[in-house]
């Protein structure tokens, strides 16, 4: 046996050792720590308060638990950046935690086996029972423009890195002269009319209107919002007609404009591109949508349909005695007999109680409990002390009442009291003091990106700064004679998959020789200037390759562009 | 004239296009948005109430001015992530805002380059008075082992790292069961024993020994916190030697380890090397020093000493009419007669209102005044309620008092109404309230990134997971016969700069098929899995060459080690 082996099985050992093997406890493992993941914990927490032959395990990539329905409050600034999130270990303290990435599940050994952490080994944990409770994710792996250029919104670093990217494109509007880049800068666009599509859409709304003219000096009609929904209405799925009706009035009288029956097909980074072929200029994109299954629960070898895993109203997987499913990730019949339960916050939490109980009544050879919950309506905030609501029993609630509602209900959801106070207070003090406006940078930029680009949108333009490195994965591009670029392009070559270009610049001087234009849907990789010397000067192998490509193309290209002209106008 | 001469002259002349050429305002461009650069904005537009033939641009990188004094609170969780950073903007409505990276300044053609934002252009701006006011930087240039495995600690960034590294440490030490790895992760190691190095140990030390045990589980008596000085007492060049004695004796008593007459010479990523040569294991170090000129300010074509531009005490930069200079970066002499100024941010504010003053002075016409403060004293804080304090006339305050002076001080010096109540607020919370725990992943992993280690350490072991591609940039290292590791290492090959190893495991599996270890000081590059099979997978060239070197060394070795003996153990 070697060292490799045995660290990895002293590691899946671990917990058994500290008691007798006779008396090893019952191991629970729960994936996830969302409203499903956490709500399962702390019921288990609850039912094991004198017993100490079952202990809980609770596995997810963030240290906290995030409360989706108050992450929109963060974009515009009525909340403090870390207030709609709570610390797992605040909620579950005697359940042991692993925030790692999850790397497989094996239901046949009953095995979960975790990303390294600070030594490169995998972590394996056994289990007696598991609950899979990973939700689902915005998935754009099959645009690679959307990848690239579209922002989700789903966790607490989507939603930093939205505030800080729109507090960039505030600042930079404000200094820009270019009409074109500041317009481009001043459009935010936003993908989804769901729930979080429209309250991202409204407080965005909010906050760019009130900060954008106010605290940067912009016009006002030079901003501007827009939301795509593939539907004839805003919130048709969850929602009454009149009060879908009635939030796209709110919106639109806000500013916010609606583009109906459309969908984003892809991205760029200065375009929007919808399913029509029609592009709208922007450097901001949030796309809420689609909405797919957890990659990591397709591979789990259960029962699935749709990428979800069949369970009965016990919250047991289909033809399992060990594993567990709930939340958005798990397919459960309706308690009304019709259809499944919808992907809501509402449902997960009630699951969770249920499954919680199940499992303990498995341990101990009690009768399951099945799961009753039909709903208790729904709510949605639009932003500036409005919301819509539809309640039991058929009530509708519209405007100041229903966002009094929406506030009330939400805070007294929270978990923990900890952050109640905090965050009454939070709002306390947004009627005193203006929106925060620290961009914190939490988004560094990345040495290897990438990029995508449709026919016609230029990838580098003769004089520009030459900071990056392009390789083609699969598309086309053309690169353009140098001094042809405004009058009439002449085309001097063209460039495919597995070509580099954008060398030139980054081996010579700083400033970009010639034009690259995109002539078939173009996906790059590009390299940061920095990391790429560092690549051709400690790989001389590479180094000859790059030179023999410049040097070729060099050959047929006049003098580069001098690079310290931008001073010689004075 | 090329496109490019064109875009940037245009850029170039902006902001005088917007008025008549004969009275285009004077412009003042202040450098730097710490202490110095922001107060000499704020006094600026105090003065300019009534005028607009002037017009103030600061630029700055981040949008925000740190209250330094008040960065380690957040650390410590007394204090919300944002609180102690004020946007710019609030404070400076009138001014100009650019926050962009600076390029380079020319003193003879009054410009001031920018790097790009949106567009890949640089921006131009010229000035009629220049204020530099760019302070210093935590300086690792010079130590390639620093630079990639110190933290520094003197902005927001850095403190959000070193919070988020902290909370994902102690989370791992409660999960780890290699009490070896466990007392590395637990070892938080400090230098710098000035007043940042001791604000950083106190609070770090304060929340560790808080959180540690009581949220994580740890035992108290595995947490090590220590400080490096190279002086024989703390704070020696600050305080009076009674008042650096009582911090010493308070530090010691809250468990702080003092290495005095210490330096730190180098790091890896697992131990910190003092100048002795002996090792201290971590994986948590954080380096105040050295504190050296900005590189930016060395550019600069003025007259200097020590990477310091020398102004006299009107804060004009000697030999120029346009050129002016002030906090950290700048050299001026001490009103009294002895010396030059001391790098605080007392002296900074006040050259900045002096400074302020004698620009507008010049622009009409009136004499300036010189700088007359001598200093109102000096305050430290040492964590959980006690400070340490010196003020004019002699007097020495310790303990509380000290510490509730400290408070009452710097919050009634915070800038803006709007910070005041946040912080106030903040306090008073930390009373009833648990500190923070949640981890943000501000810093996500980078593709490719430094590291060193020193003779000795293993780089990579064999049965590790293979995540990174490592080309060597000086130094070397052996590769070790497989399964030879444990027992008595027997040398493959050895490997030195320009060559690659650990292409292996990525190419083939994940396994790490052999073991190697650093022969002499190693400074390498390390390349992602993900990164690394993108430019394989798109550069032909860069796939033949790696192929080849592992095709070779395959020939050399047996078979790899089974990718999934992770789980074949249980």
């Amino acid at each position: 046996m070697n060292w490799a082996l045995r660290m990895s099985s002293r590691v899946l050992l671990r917990k058994r050792t500290a008691v007798d093997a006779d008396t090893k406890p019952t191991r629970i493992v729960i994936l996830g720590g969302g409203f499903g993941g956490v709500y399962a914990a702390m019921t288990l927490e609850k039912g094991l308060r004198r017993r100490d032959d079952i202990e809980i395990v609770l596995v997810n990539r963030e240290n906290y638990f995030v409360f989706q329905p108050m992450l929109a409050e963060v974009l515009s600034g009525q909340m403090g950046i870390l207030e709609p999130v709570i610390p797992i270990r605040r909620l579950c303290p005697r359940t042991h935690l692993y925030f790692r990435d999850i790397s497989s599940v094996d239901v046949e050994k009953k095995l979960v086996t975790l990303a390294p952490g600070y030594r490169p080994r995998p972590l394996v944990l056994e289990y007696d029972h598991l609950v899979i409770a990973l939700g689902d994710v915005t998935d754009f792996r099959f645009d690679p423009g959307l990848r690239a250029h579209a922002l989700p919104f789903k966790n607490l670093s989507d939603t930093l890195r939205l505030r800080d990217h729109v507090l960039r494109v505030l600042g930079e509007a404000e200094i820009e002269d270019d009409d074109e880049l500041r317009q481009e800068l001043l459009t935010f666009v936003i993908a989804g009319g769901g729930y979080s599509g429209v309250e991202v859409a409204a407080s965005l709304n909010d906050f760019v209107r009130e900060v954008g003219p106010k605290t940067f000096g912009l016009e006002p009609e030079d901003i501007r919002v827009i939301l795509i929904h593939s539907k004839e209405r805003l919130l048709q799925r969850e929602l009454h007609s009149s009060l879908g009706e009635y939030a796209q009035r709110i919106l639109r009288r806000r500013g916010v404009e609606l583009m109906l029956e459309h969908r984003l097909r892809s991205a760029t980074e200065t375009h929007a591109i919808l399913d029509d072929g029609s592009r709208i200029c922007t450097r901001t994109l949030v796309s809420t949508v689609p909405s797919s299954p957890n990659p990591l629960v397709e591979s789990i070898a259960l029962r699935q349909k749709k990428g979800k895993i069949i369970a009965d109203r016990t919250m047991r997987v289909e033809g399992s005695t060990s594993e567990w499913a709930l939340g958005d990730c798990a397919l459960i019949p309706h308690p009304s007999g019709e259809g499944d339960c919808p992907k809501t916050a509402q449902f997960a939490v009630r699951q969770a109680t249920t499954c919680a109980h199940n499992i303990l009544a498995a341990i101990d050879g009690r009768p399951a409990k099945t799961f009753n919950f039909t709903g208790l309506g729904s709510l949605g905030v639009l932003g500036h002390r409005t919301a819509v609501a539809q309640l039991p029993g058929g009530l509708k609630l519209s405007g100041l009442l229903a966002w009094l509602a929406w506030r009330t209900i939400y805070w007294w959801k929270l978990p923990g009291i900890d952050r109640k106070v905090r965050i009454a207070l939070s709002w306390l003090l947004d009627l005193v003091v203006p929106p925060e406006l620290v961009q914190s940078k939490f988004d560094p930029p990345q040495a290897m990106v990438h990029a995508h680009f449709e026919p016609g949108e230029y990838v580098i333009r003769e004089g520009d700064v030459g900071d990056r490195l392009y390789i083609i994965i699969q598309g086309k591009a053309e690169i353009l004679k140098p001094g042809s670029f405004v009058s009439e392009p002449e085309v001097m070559a063209e460039v495919g998959p597995g070509e580099i270009f954008g060398e030139m610049a980054l081996l010579d001087g700083n400033r970009r020789g010639a034009t690259v234009r995109c002539l078939e849907p173009l996906d790059v990789f590009t390299m940061a200037k920095n990391e790429f010397s560092h690549l051709v000067n400690f790989l001389p192998d590479l180094r000859r390759n790059v030179e023999q490509i410049a040097k070729q193309r060099q050959s047929t290209t006049p003098e580069p562009v001098p690079s310290d002209d931008a001073c010689s106008t004075s």
